[in-house]
């Protein structure tokens, strides 16, 4: 076998990403050699903008910069593909065009063309860095919990919606208010539809559902709510009942070995440590049955994190395009497809559940006799704003009883965890 | 290359990991074969005790049961051995001895024998059980942080501490009394020294900084302060400051590239996440420079989250017994020793302190003028405890300082982080 030492890379995409993955690279290639006794060395980069770059001292190290994705998929000497393009389609193409192992970070990619991208391929797919920046917890669940029934999965994976959360909660703001400043920062985009409406969320934990169930989840199978909707009373009164509320994104079978596959806000108890995860950090819990409780936690996002992940892709990639299949890691983390995995609606799954809706028309007693089969915790009505605790029921058992009082106009559906 | 899918193991040791590792194998193979395509079987337990083992479903399926460690070493059919002995002795003579791949959980071997280990053997050693039971910091600072340099790790190691810690705080009690009570639930051993002098927090902090820095440690450069002569006092000085008292072990460079490894009770501000570590849990946050802060949190001891470690250790070593060695991963993560890391004395760091100690006979003036030059942030006498928060401050130059004053009889010192 080979000794290889040295390995080509490109980088197709210079954004904010691909910037800091070149500069950590040259800047860390010692520590790197000094660690795996592997070398990589970037010749190409590739980027629509490239001529646009000034003044990079990184980029003039660089052998190729082009605007040609042929630079890429045609020169053999190449030896790993870094994607860091972001968007769907210049990404897929080079996806399925290449045949070289790949390193992605795109996470929508990875979400929607899964079953797609892994049968058409021959080589490795690494993407660490598509779900919570550095955080190793792809590697973690494909390679250190192999013995555990991973029954429950959930995390805090998004830091834009985390930022908006824990500024609401900690200074008493409204949600819009929040947005505006995330937005004024940087934290959040111009168009943040995809992050507070738990798009991105979902995108993550369609790849992480994947991998601790052992199956290709479809996108469309998972159940979405975002933040949007969230107001001020609601993170009061989840603070009354000593609770935080979080977006998190959570997959978990049941007895049966039912997946359900879900993004809800969801009010956790203080024990908990993802209620303790602030700002722009993101956390997963996995819970293994014989490894019980794990957490990982750190920034989520961010390019130099990010570059931190996609680096040590590029190694794994290196070292397994010397390794026969057999012995390679599996790109999802398995072998054998879990085919009679079905995952069911989670709008059917009885939780605890918090739910604020608004009436001008009806009183709280109405609202209680509506819920009488249902296991009410707590009822409250607060300026025309009408919020329950409810026990042990699902979400299309709320609707319905609240609509046979009124047609619902605002209404908001928390998990408690 | 050898398709080879089945692998046959050798436990050592049927203590209590011993036997939730031969449980996990057998009850959860099915999951580890759909994800991996390598079935371990196992063929031959040896423990000294043997014997005295009744009715026990597991050991019923096994081949070979012996009280002879050269059923081992001798049988070529075997191609893993895991180490789950305890104790030094036999456990040397194993891995010394033995040519097949070892997965050990062994933080008392490894920290006092690495060089001699490594240097010794041909074949694999894998430990991730041997710190924080099933969290995979092992793996997470080997592989997935390759391109970062590691300025800082640290971490609560030992869950009988942080229960003894944790009960302290959360009950305002005394030492001797949560210790008792940790001993009669049996989280605590009757002679505790290892636990609570730090000596197992340092075997464990040994392994970890010898992965951050590329260099196998001496487990004598370690500076150690447990945790036996805390107070209550001490716990409620610090509620005061805002702090939590976590015994934290902890590895740092210094701007020169020096290290300091050390194991001390630590005051840790609420808004790092170590603060928030209760009872018998573990975390252990690594600070790279690309990934910045990333904190493993979970079971840090107990048979069956440690048999979750030995298992993906194991599966492994059967994946690496077929790879070359120049593409296996490094058993430190390292293939070039870092010769220059020079490790410091502890006791000359500049850091904020906090101190206790006793004295009849003088005020707090005295000591007051014995730190003339030190930076006090805050000074209190209560009952005869003198209780100071140094900044900027060395623990030798604090020695130095309380002695010109008196002889101390008994000193509390906990860095402030």
């Amino acid at each position: 076998m080979e000794k290889k030492k040295e390995f080509k890379v490109a980088v197709a995409g210079y954004g904010h990403v691909g910037k800091d993955t070149v500069k950590t690279i040259i800047e860390n290639n010692s520590i790197m050699e000094k660690r795996t006794g592997i070398k990589l060395t970037i010749k190409t980069i590739f980027s629509r903008n490239i001529d646009k770059v000034k003044d990079d001292k990184f980029l003039d190290k660089i052998e190729i910069k082009t605007k040609d994705l042929n630079d890429i998929l045609n020169d053999n000497d190449i030896d790993i593909v870094i994607e860091v393009l972001g968007g769907m389609d210049t990404a897929k193409e080079l996806l399925m065009k290449t045949n070289k192992p790949v390193v992605t970070a795109n996470k929508a990619l990875l979400a929607n063309c899964f079953g797609e991208l892994i049968k058409n391929r021959k080589t490795d797919i690494a993407f660490e860095a598509s779900v919570a920046g550095a955080i190793p917890i792809i590697k973690a669940m494909k390679e250190s919990l192999v013995s555990d029934r991973m029954e429950n999965v959930y995390g805090i994976l998004n830091g834009t919606c985390n930022y908006i959360l824990t500024n609401m909660t900690k200074n008493n703001l409204d949600f819009k208010d929040v947005l505006k400043d995330a937005q004024d920062k940087g934290y959040a985009e111009a168009d943040p539809t995809f992050d507070i409406d738990g798009i991105d969320t979902a995108h993550k934990l369609c790849i992480l559902s994947s991998i601790a169930f052992c199956s290709v989840i479809n996108f469309d199978k998972i159940f979405i709510r975002g933040i949007r909707n969230i107001i001020l009373d609601d993170i009061v009164f989840a603070s009354e009942l000593g609770l935080t509320i979080k977006l998190i994104a959570e997959a978990a079978l049941d007895n049966n070995d039912n997946a359900y596959i879900y993004v809800i806000p969801t009010l956790l108890n203080d024990k908990n440590m993802l209620s303790k995860v602030d700002y722009a950090f993101n956390a997963i819990t996995v819970v293994g049955d014989r490894s019980g409780d794990t957490v990982f936690y750190g920034s989520g996002a961010g390019g130099r994190p990010t570059s931190s992940a996609i680096v040590s892709d590029a190694v794994t990639l290196a070292r397994n395009s010397l390794i026969t299949d057999e012995l390679r890691i599996p790109i999802l983390g398995f072998v054998e497809e879990n085919k009679e995995l079905k995952v069911k609606d989670f709008k059917e799954k009885n939780e605890t559940f918090y739910v604020r809706f608004k009436s001008n028309n009806n009183n709280l007693l109405a609202f209680n006799e509506a819920f009488y089969d249902i296991n009410i915790e707590k009822s409250v009505e607060r300026n025309g704003n009408f919020m329950f605790v409810l026990k042990d029921v699902n979400i299309n058992s709320i609707i319905k009883a609240i609509e046979s009082v009124e047609k619902i106009e605002d209404i908001f559906i928390a998990k408690i965890k």
